[in-house]
């Protein structure tokens, strides 16, 4: 349902910028594995199979950044085409 | 911003409910562990500081069930009151 995953799709990238967005300026190594853990959980979980499965390869292929709140952002702009 | 939280909370409500509609009948012994990872990872992450720190102490007081789909959507009606 086309009009179902672009619905989805907007509440989801809603989050995702905002949580990114609050993301610290210098993270502590838990922190890090935390936001790192959490995108691949977001991934997984991520309510529509066929996204799912792409987010999933996006991560492989372009592991997020969690360095930073910056190189997060940066890692963000990329267009993963979905 | 009272707008904005409940702009963030609409957005991500919405997420949260259709993700865990979505959780499986019989979930296996590793996706219940990651469905809990994941519901704790959201409530650290989410972006409004008060939002935050009052649904962890949900989690504490109510932890997320994750047996199946039914227990876990039982759960989700609790109002949280926030
Ligand atoms: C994790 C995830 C995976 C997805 N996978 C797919 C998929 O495989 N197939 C599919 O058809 N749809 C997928 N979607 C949905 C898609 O990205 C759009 O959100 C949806 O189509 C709504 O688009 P729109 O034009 O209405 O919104 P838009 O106004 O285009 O986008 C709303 C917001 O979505 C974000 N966004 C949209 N597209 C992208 C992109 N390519 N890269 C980064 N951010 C973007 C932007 O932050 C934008 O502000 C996925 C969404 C998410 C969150
Ligand atoms: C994890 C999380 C924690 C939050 N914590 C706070 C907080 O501490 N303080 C605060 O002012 N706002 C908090 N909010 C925002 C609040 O729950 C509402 O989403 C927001 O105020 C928008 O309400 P509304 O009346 O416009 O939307 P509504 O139409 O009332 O709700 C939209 C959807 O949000 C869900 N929802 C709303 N309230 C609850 C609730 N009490 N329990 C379960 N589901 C609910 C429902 O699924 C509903 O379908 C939180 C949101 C989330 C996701």
């Amino acid at each position: 349902d086309l009009a179902k995953k672009q619905e989805l799709g907007r509440h989801a990238w809603y989050l995702f910028h905002t949580t990114l967005s609050r993301y610290p300026d210098e993270p502590s190594e838990a922190q890090q594995t935390k936001l790192k853990n959490y995108i691949e959980l977001f991934a997984e979980f991520y309510p529509c199979g066929e996204c799912s499965y792409h987010f999933q390869q996006l991560l492989e292929k372009n592991p997020i950044q969690v360095k930073s709140r910056q190189t997060a952002a940066m890692w963000e702009d990329y267009d993963c085409g979905c």
